[in-house]
């Protein structure tokens, strides 16, 4: 056998997302299986323990040891629940992105949506009611372009929605951990400085992923620098924002609003219908709330299939892989 | 009196929107008068017949003659109402446009809401439903930066609108009268190739003004030669999209959807309810209905009085005009 013909499992529901077509996408040399999250039916056990590539997000002390290991791969950007303490020595755990155009997408629509009122002009226009007819001084819309879009953090996704928003003409203030210099950015502030951002911006999203350093940082008072204009967008990790504060400054109407997209309680296998809050954020009135889906769409899969089939074609010509989370030890 | 001091009227409601704070855009040697649409009030003919600049939508044979006036400024891009055959000679007629960063909103928010179902997502995670959850292959978005947009002509509001299409990564394709040459434009046809690029593009977004040319351009043919799951969105005026052609291409289900902002029939001063065809649209449900509004946002108003101020001043100085529609006779 080619020493460079790799067994290449798809472990669960979550991966299979990513499958199809993946084949056309790498040398067929390759053997790609399909495995259940349980590795519960006949030789799933074995063909995982015998597998050179994983691509799953989800490595646990209960599941079989992949020893023979070289490339485990999230195909998401979130790698919490693989603990790299599991994998053998010289395996390397990588991750994707991929999903900035999509979360970008996700924002500048339900940042327009407050701006432009299609929904109830459609109604209203089937009634035959005028309600938004240019001309009537009630009808005046306000214009994104003319706001300013505050971004904590200046990763991926920030740099993606600021080359969207500059060209709506808004103006683009960053707070990062590390100085910017970059042309779509209008006024860089330090974290250190969040509360001064925090009031120069008509709209704030957080980009930010989970880390002990991020937990709670846009807390009660970064929230109470806000304008009382001003709306709150959570599209990184929903602790990022304190949950008190945030569902706090929202009932009391001291913003004027929230997009938020991740959050702070997630279903589970035994409860699929939960709530993503221990506060009662359903009883708002101005809060958008969706399930995590930011991300979500066809071009993500794509982008993420073929990081992934980039860094198994890295494997096999022994070059550098990318996106690298834990090396080979 | 100053020779330069011009007596500038404001003609009728629609011109009053833009009165608004339009003295500190102007020399303050001038004098503004509000007159009502009817100029049946004590005095108003006089001033009207006196005015050296009108700001109005209307010009006909009933109206008083406005003998010593130098410009009649339309603070609208349209002037059909305005008969420069009774302007006096040595006036200027002058339009506005400004209005073309309102219409790209309209136009980026109706497409990105086919893409992002906030309210559907919203709705159900009030109710602890995580229907469109990452991860969920139901759920997967397509997006709109993998899209093809079709320009209907290439003026102001084209433009803006490429600008902001391409920073979410799409495609764009002009059918336009002259030769298109921008850095905006991926692929330029002819109108007389119009059906070959009906044919190319995912959305396709009219943009034209009405005129002899344009009446009834995007018909029954143009329309058959769109894809299946394309949609047609009219930001320029009713009719230059056949009317019956496109209603019956709708309801027979031939293209995925119509976006229509601009219609076939409007209210008038004694119906204000009416239907905005004598088709049934407000019957489908492939058809996002708004009232003329794409335009009407507090930008518009405000970049518009720029324009008019900005004519104004030139006028005192001697310079060049502007936008202008009809030149002194």
């Amino acid at each position: 056998m080619n020493a460079n013909a790799l067994k290449i499992v798809f472990h669960g529901q979550n991966a299979a997302n990513f499958r199809q077509g993946f084949e056309q996408l790498i040398d067929p040399q390759h053997t790609l299986l399909d495995l259940s999250d349980a590795l519960d039916q006949p030789g799933e056990a074995a063909h995982y323990q015998s597998a050179d590539v994983i691509v799953g997000i989800k490595l646990d002390a209960n599941m079989p040891s992949p020893q023979r290991l070289r490339l485990y791969h999230a195909p998401s950007a979130g790698t919490d629940a693989i603990n790299p303490a599991l994998l053998p020595a010289g395996s390397t755990l990588c991750n994707c992105f991929g999903h900035e155009n999509a979360i970008a997408e996700y924002v500048m629509a339900a940042l327009l949506q407050r701006h432009v009122p299609l929904a109830h002009a459609d109604a209203d226009l089937r009634q035959n009611r005028w309600t938004y007819w240019a001309g009537r001084p009630t009808a005046l819309r306000t214009e994104l372009g003319a706001q300013t879009l505050g971004l904590v953090g200046f990763g991926h996704i920030s740099q993606t929605l600021a080359a969207r928003a500059k060209a709506f003409g808004m103006r683009v203030h960053v707070a990062n951990r590390s100085p910017i210099q970059n042309l779509l950015v209008d006024q860089a502030f330090a974290l250190s400085d969040l509360d001064a951002f925090m009031a120069t911006a008509d709209a704030i999203v957080v980009t930010l992923p989970l880390t002990e350093q991020t937990q709670g940082l846009v807390g009660a008072q970064a929230i109470a620098a806000m304008r009382a204009d001003a709306v709150l967008l959570n599209v990184g990790r929903g602790p990022v924002i304190d949950e008190r504060a945030l569902y706090e400054a929202l009932a009391a109407k001291r913003i004027a609003g929230a997009i938020i997209d991740t959050w702070y309680q997630y279903p589970t296998p035994t409860q699929a219908e939960s709530a993503p809050s221990q506060f009662d954020f359903a009883a708002l009135d101005n809060v958008l709330m969706t399930p995590h889906m930011s991300g979500w769409t066809e071009g993500t899969v794509r982008r993420r299939q073929e990081t992934m089939a980039d860094n198994i074609a890295r494997l096999t010509q022994g070059q550098a892989l990318r996106n690298v989370i834990h090396s080979p030890t």
